[in-house]
């Protein structure tokens, strides 16, 4: 499979994964536990990747698998972070509205460019950076509340502590992904074994936030597993596979791509998902979307295209008063 | 001079015309007649360019003069354009409020770059014309209005007619400035030179538009010469002597530089004035406005920085699974 193919999945995937959950609920709630949901989705990840693993372990070679405990213990600790990272989210909203918070989640496409470039050791030119500053300018903007729009005088006016949350916050999430990146490209083991390991203690730590959630509910609806399907539909069940396939997808990328292509994915989802909310939930579409998505376009054009095909393939003029100097193909090497 | 300095004095001067103009206001409405401060800026810089032309012909070698009648005739034309232009303006009003005019203003960026290719054929990098478009994007962002604003549900509510309008207003205006730009580099003539030709006829034309204005008027008011400075402040001449200086400006730039640096330098310049109208004038900042510095700055950016130093300094690594290609400095050539 290619990355851009991948990667392009990946946008349909995340953006139907908003549209879904949004039509599974009933008058802006929930019939059923969502916290269920991501568990039961680390299940569906673990079982097809056990079986994609299983199937090869019957070819030859056999799979590439590193099992000493020294490896296997790097497993859990994406988990952690994300565990660390939803703590953090929910002190961040004690401080700031939500509306300020979904615009400095923008931020951590900014954070995943600096931990890529600090931890992975990638180096990116000066227009790559500046392609994911509009990214994250782009996505921003699209968010910007129209005229008119109810409770949009409380942004940017919350105390300074939400804001150092939100940036924590921020790297938090790019540090969870540089890891993981790093955690699949670190050997040549099996993507179906590594998917095995981070799935096992992603369904278990999922599994122990259903357990904290009953104990701090008092038990009051009976324990997580009696009520693990309740309210369930099968637009439900349709969350649960596209979240899962999702995190399949992730993973792959991670292995054979990098983040900065994940994180293109999911804002480009982001805007695709606004773009069918026009449609779908009759949502009004503004000035600030239009912008944002041309924005995106050209830091995605930027980002990706051959340096050649951007500053080359046409002889550029420049202006300069005091010597005209025309810079085409054949002494662009020199200059 | 150097062509950036003329462009920064140029962005400044911009700026102040904008918050002078609006320093000589009072309640919203002007105690002098505006239709006569750009016939005084035009006198102004006729004046200016005559004592230069004066002094330029003192010394040796003599400046250069073309004074035949196929080349003087051109000189009228911008003037002609920004007469059809000021109407088509006028025409625009009657079907768009201020704001859509306002937005649909930014769009003479991008105009300005398509006749400046097409009729000065200058070539322009895929990166400039992304570098132009954003520019364009950047500055029509700082511009859309804030939650809670009022007058914002009108906005691109307008018949067809009013965006047919709005378009070939920002054509004519890329025109006027293209055209000004030929005019200026057709031949080797001194700039006073060309300047006092250009006045000469920008003086008579606005003068024309203070006589239609009085015989539209039924001479209610009296003949234009007799009220020329009633009302008129410190703060009014000021605002002449800027706006004249700015024309200078462009005329310069016209001449030593081209087009772009002039949109850029207005650009900037409408940037600075909503800065500085939050500390002056109590405005309240919007994030859109703030989002909006950003890409112009990149934009400029993008658009000025040697090519060399966007794709190249710092090398490459591209992200593919298939093929992981570095691409350094030393490749650069062959890729």
């Amino acid at each position: 499979m290619k990355w851009y193919i991948a990667a392009f999945l990946l946008t349909v995937l995340t953006s139907s994964q908003g549209i879904l959950t949004t039509l599974t609920q009933s008058n802006g709630k929930y019939k059923y536990d969502y916290a269920t949901v991501p568990f039961l989705a680390e299940v569906f990840k673990l079982i097809i990747s056990s079986v994609f693993l299983w199937r090869e372990c019957k070819k030859l070679p056999p799979p590439k698998m590193t099992t000493d405990w020294k490896t296997v213990r790097l497993f859990p600790i994406p988990s952690v972070i994300y565990l660390i990272h939803n703590n953090v989210q929910f002190a961040t909203l004690m401080y700031v509205d939500t509306s300020t918070y979904q615009i400095m989640g923008n931020l951590k496409i900014v954070t995943t460019g600096i931990l890529f470039r600090l931890f992975l050791k990638k180096k990116l030119s000066n227009l790559q950076w500046m392609a994911i500053i509009l990214l994250a300018v782009g996505t921003t903007m699209s968010q910007v509340k129209g005229c008119g729009e109810a409770s949009c005088d409380s942004l940017f006016s919350a105390p300074i502590q939400g804001y150092m949350l939100g940036i924590l916050s921020a790297c938090l999430s790019a540090l969870a992904g540089v890891y993981t990146e790093f955690l699949m490209k670190q050997n040549n083991d099996s993507l179906y074994w590594q998917n095995v390991q981070l799935y096992t203690f992603g369904a278990i730590f999922n599994m122990a936030r259903l357990v904290v959630d009953d104990f701090r509910a008092g038990y009051e609806k009976g324990p997580w597993w009696q009520r693990l399907f309740n309210g369930y539909s099968i637009t439900t069940w349709m969350v649960v596979l596209n979240l899962g396939s999702t995190g399949l997808l992730v993973s792959w990328l991670m292995k054979y791509a990098d983040n900065i292509v994940k994180v293109y994915s999911t804002s480009m989802a982001m805007l695709l998902t606004m773009v069918l909310s026009v449609f779908l939930f009759n949502f009004k579409p503004t000035l600030q979307l239009f912008l944002g998505i041309i924005i995106c376009m050209m830091s995605l054009h930027m980002y990706f295209a051959p340096p050649s095909m951007l500053v080359g393939l046409s002889p550029t003029v420049r202006s300069d008063p005091e010597s005209l100097v025309i810079v085409s193909d054949d002494h662009k090497a020199e200059s």
